[in-house]
């Protein structure tokens, strides 16, 4: 359920053993990532500090401070994480959808079910986004590679089973696509539309994309 | 230049005569409004607390209050009143465009001209949007409304001149586009981008968007 999962034969490779030392340091990680993801929920990014993360994990700031540089690096930690889980996902939804608009419905369908059960942190999320510095924002763009490689595959697919006309701006398409996928979440969030209701708006918003690169 | 000026008779109507006692409560709010703006355009919203905004005025957080329930109410005042200045100028700008894509183009480049002037102060609005309260978000979904009344204006009119179907659905249209207008802040953000490259690319996306309503 993860990247590394594509590549499992390279991991098998490279078995890691961990020391009990290690061991020990894995599972202080998992606390505090455990933590921090309530607390973000909980009252946003900005309104969780270490000193919060710390106390409701059960140990010292410095404890904290010996796995994760900053908050920055713990926030991108939980989401990094949480994108691994969904990536396989995505990437099994999009293959199974007969129709351009099937996959890419399915692909988001994926992230639409697993943010709206943590919406709390999802707002955090797209909030952080328009805040972060230039290198979170990079390594977030890294990130989305994957997704967009994904779209880019279902619209060849696309143009390749006669469905989209060749020579389209798959990119452009893409970007309008992830724009209102993305915008979308303002309904969830304020208007408690659930994910039957933002795909439907979606397929919508699918079809007036689409429509001049329908063949 | 703003939204009382469509209504200048009816607002002349009953002129507001300032008591000295009013004038100085008006003056006192004028500089807390400018002090707000710099500490969140320099500190985000979050960043800046009303004890270092009243501080900042030269004043007691007791004096902010009188004049201000709370920093949300402080931070949309602002927002209001950046909205009351460009949106006379969207009117003009759309109502000058020749075609459906030259009006919306000198609307939103409106905005774009506007916002890339204090643009730390739109990362801190956009990232507010996610995170406030449903009253908040009503109210400037309010403020949007008149913002979506001109595009459909615009679009009105493109159909009256037949440059686009008749039975299009112009809600989403005016939607998808409101997206991906906001989503392109991000370039200027992250990537520097200018007005004229921010424009260029709406006028791609514009493409895409309307190429199943063109008549």
């Amino acid at each position: 359920m993860s990247f590394v999962s594509v590549n499992i034969e390279s991991a098998a490779d490279s078995p890691v053993k961990l020391t009990r030392r290690a061991l020990a340091k894995q599972r202080t990680r998992e606390r505090v990532l455990s933590a921090a993801r309530r607390l973000f929920s909980e009252r946003g990014y900005e309104g969780a500090t270490i000193r919060d993360i710390a106390q409701a994990a059960g140990m010292s700031t410095g404890a904290v401070f010996a796995s994760f540089a900053d908050k920055t690096e713990l926030f991108d930690e939980i989401l990094t994480a949480d994108y691994e889980v969904i990536y396989a996902q995505m990437v099994q939804a999009a293959r199974a959808g007969a129709t351009v608009d099937e996959a890419l419905l399915g692909l988001f369908g994926v992230a639409y079910s697993f943010h709206l059960d943590q919406l709390p942190l999802l707002r955090a999320t797209i909030a952080v986004s328009w805040t972060r510095t230039e290198a979170a924002e990079r390594s977030a763009r890294a990130d989305l590679k994957h997704i967009f490689r994904l779209i880019g595959e279902v619209t060849q697919r696309g143009i390749d089973q006669g469905q989209l006309k060749s020579g389209i701006d798959a990119k452009l398409l893409a970007e309008i696509t992830w724009d209102v996928y993305v915008a979308n979440y303002r309904r969830a969030v304020f208007d408690g539309w659930t994910v039957e209701a933002l795909l439907a708006r979606l397929s919508d918003q699918l079809k007036v994309i689409f429509a001049g690169a329908r063949a």
